[in-house]
């Protein structure tokens, strides 16, 4: 077994700014598995947010013993493996767990969502995210978004009523809210959604912080739109500590440490009857692809990163009237751009 | 795709007597389903506990209009056609859902275990089960069971006191106790909790009937042992309910219905941290062949079934010093005794 790594720097067609942040590059590490002639791709889009960087991810990946993950089928043991040399750098053990899924479905010739018995007919429509903006720029980024039937806009920040006024003056689309933890007074939060609520908004995802789990209980009593879990929801362990508090969660591979995390969380979410989003972070079409493979079991899916960016080296899922549409390709379903 | 039926009389070496029923023979339904020029196996266990017997399960295998399930691989949508149908019926559905596994790892060539990213290596030890008899009676079956390490002990009924002295006066291997909803005050639940605590007894299953949850969980605090939840956990939604009045929880597939079920329930009872065991009915080799698959994720196991009986028409997953042994043969891993 073989492991390869680069960074590489994915550029964003707009400035991305969410409650948080603002960038115009977003930098990813690239990883290969090779076995058996086999070369598995998986990508790590490391977060600050969660104590990430490109730097904190190759620092991890030069821990790894490959050779003490020398079967790839072994997806349980090998998750436990990096899992003791760490439990967090989650997207340095995402990028391998990809890798090592995208391998599995190779040597077994078949697409993984085959292999988790899904139907690619039962894919959802994905969301295309709106930046946080000045109104000009995001009336312009709504225009481009036109083949996009569901829109995400990022709120949370100092001007939300304007973004949004800006938003629904060029489109009556379908939206979802995404407050990354921006609101941090219940009773102002509560006040924000009714006026989403009012402007015709499908749910809101994470409109306070993290540690504030018990207001966000007492918001979403009082919500007539769903509230969806997002920087309160990393592991799998964090899934029945939000029951009550949220309607549903909202999995990033790049949190949870891999596909097989998030196959779980996708299970137990589901043993409570919460509903189902996957999202992402800005990323190639490497890990959007991996992330598209579980889509058929989402009730929404934000899995928009690929699709933010100018100079993707891989192609994988597709995007056609907004949903998306996996191919026949065995494991995550990518090539390289001119290559395999 | 061709499906085809029939019920089949198990014979038990010993009449089983546990605290709601007494038998000798327990009559089975086998499956087949041929597509492709692959057989799948399957095979229904019904309880008359969840309102099942070998009539509703012909019936129900009836009702099934094969053509709806065209393609053994989408095992969501044919779970889902087959819940349509109807929610109870576990035990039938079952039968066609490990059949369609079956399928599906003999298509792809591999065992279930290696679909699932599981080691073989992993496998727990099962544990043999002693019925509820006369204490000379009992007394000759833990000696017939030397080459099993683990012991289950079936208590709930009038005589539990002269059972467990009975096993304990030839033995001093771990004993684990099923009372079967057997003990209706939680006092005298607690008392006999604090007795088989004296005795060495590992863990005790559902020590009270199902409809007393409350009652369970003021009996597990003050348990000295884990309280395992058998009649308490049927499907999937099950699993959260019983937090906080239950350590762990007995996934059956006859309950269940189903392997892809039985992998979800799993993962949910992971995600809150709560001990994981398999058990079955009296079955032959094929359904416990099916559970064994996903026993490298098991705490404990209670897959004994087909050890009970005298004319097992398939092998198997084998035992070998009470450990589950799997081979690599594919699928669920069995082939008819004196052919495939």
């Amino acid at each position: 077994m073989k492991l390869r790594y680069h960074t590489y720097d994915l550029q964003l067609q707009h400035t991305f700014t969410i409650a948080r942040e603002s960038s115009d590059v977003s930098t990813v590490v690239f990883v290969e598995l090779e076995h058996d002639g086999i070369t598995g791709y998986g990508e790590a889009a490391p977060s600050e947010r969660y104590g990430e960087t490109p730097d904190t991810v190759i620092d991890f990946l030069k821990k790894v013993e490959i050779e003490k993950i020398d079967d790839p089928f072994l997806i349980e043991r090998n998750a436990g493996y990096l899992e003791s040399l760490s439990s967090k750098d989650y997207s340095a053990r995402t990028a391998i767990d990809i890798a090592l899924h995208d391998w599995v479905g190779k040597a077994l010739g078949i697409p993984l969502y085959k292999m988790w018995g899904l139907s690619p007919d039962d894919t959802p429509k994905t969301t295309f995210t709106i930046g946080i903006d000045t109104p000009e720029k995001i009336k312009e980024k709504v225009r481009e978004a036109e083949q996009y039937p569901l829109l995400k806009i990022k709120l949370g920040g100092e001007n939300d009523e304007e973004i949004l006024d800006a938003v629904r003056s060029v489109t009556d689309k379908v939206l979802r809210v995404d407050a990354n933890e921006g609101w941090t007074i219940r009773e102002i939060a509560l006040e924000k959604i009714v006026w989403l609520q009012r402007n015709e908004v499908e749910f809101v995802e994470q409109p306070m912080p993290a540690d504030m789990v018990l207001e966000t209980a007492w918001l979403r009593e009082r919500a007539s739109i769903p509230v969806i879990a997002d920087e309160n929801v990393v592991t799998l362990y964090d899934v029945p500590r939000v029951r009550g508090a949220f309607d549903g969660i909202n999995i990033k591979l790049m949190k949870c440490g891999g596909l097989n995390a998030a196959l779980k969380m996708i299970y137990t979410a589901k043993s409570m009857k919460m509903s189902i989003m996957m999202g992402c972070m800005v990323e190639s079409s490497v890990a959007i692809s991996a992330a598209a493979q579980l889509s058929p079991l989402l009730d929404y899916a934000d899995l928009d990163g690929n699709l933010l960016i100018t100079n993707d080296p891989f192609e994988g899922v597709m995007v056609e009237n907004g949903r998306l549409i996996l191919s026949d390709k065995p494991g995550i379903g990518v090539t390289k751009k001119g290559g395999t």
